[in-house]
């Protein structure tokens, strides 16, 4: 499987396997999955918690460590996907309609080159 | 699009486009990125502190509530996936090697139906 | 010390001095606390996360978890302590303030016993 | 209330009054407890996601922003005390035994001026 030729309709059901299969779908209401994203996010942060912004792009390519974050990163896509299995939401579409919401809030004009949030714009 | 004909790499452009023209990446470094997904996340969760896991499932289908929860969902698997364009991170491989992992230390024989962690089964 | 004779005076220097000590202050900017203390909330969750709520107090009560939970527990008040020593926050009385303003949001006549956000009451 | 002449339990009982008048600590098990404080210390990162560390120091100062940033610790921390309240925890004697156990793992001699993981040093 590389992003190239795998749907999110493929990962999604490659996760909700993993998780039948092990009859752990009793676990993961919404409310358990919110929390285990988080703990995951947390477990990624750890690695760049003293660093700088850019001391942290260097370790993402650190060959002892880039492993560890691929790892987390992929906990945290996973989690995230079974929520949408679980809650029946459609990833692509969420995202192709957040992108539209969010240009009318940040148009290029105003946002470009800048990181204030809209209402500070 | 939708889950079923968008592929990672299709998703991953779009957050990639958005970034691009209002020429963010260079917010975006894992450091920024990794508290950014972790601010979504508490968003999401939000939404649940007070409810039970199975209130949880239920609120996912509220009308007025379950619009939101999709753009929560959505925000979390943007910054997870601009994550992954920036520290060049395939998703799918990433998720199918930690599939892999997991099985080994959440073997089905040991791990149905029970929710402990694999240093405790 | 205990609750009952230490102030938090007393509680935020002790948590200085350990970073003093260390020369650590140079790495304890807000941002970089904030993400540890989300990192160390992080660790707490994952105790709770596939048990109810009701499970989760009688978790605190089983001595092999107990030590474990007050441990994060304190690694959340620790960061959160030194975050208030770098910004010079006082702690009482922001939480003094804080009470007061949310004791207008949640008037006794109407949050009572209801979990809903002040702005759905 | 000032941080020199409060203590801890003054703290922890102002804040445990303040849900016991709204018949709130049936809302109150760990669980959902560590996700509130989650999800505060979401909306303090939100201040700091896109500006540099040293930035975030600048940013406590603004006299825009303080007001906020202090809410948003005052949160945290008050969410966290009473976690400790309903589980019984005594946070000073808890910091002071983690202090202990973390002077152990980053010893002086060895931790001095460096921010590596202690499993690192």
């Amino acid at each position: 499987m590389t992003d190239d030729i795998t749907t999110l309709a493929q990962l999604k059901e490659a996760t909700a396997k993993f998780a039948r299969e092990r009859d752990w779908e009793q676990f993961h209401a919404p409310k358990n999955l919110s929390m285990a994203i988080a703990a995951e996010v947390g477990e990624l942060m750890e690695h760049f918690l003293w660093v700088s912004a850019d001391e942290s792009s260097t370790l993402c390519l650190n060959k002892d460590k880039r492993g560890k974050i691929e790892e987390e990163l992929a906990d945290i896509i996973m989690f995230s996907l079974q929520f949408a299995n679980m809650a029946k939401i459609d990833v692509a579409s969420a995202i192709s309609a957040k992108i539209v919401k969010n240009a009318a809030k940040y148009p290029v004009s105003k946002a470009k080159g800048r990181s204030e949030k809209y209402t500070e714009l």
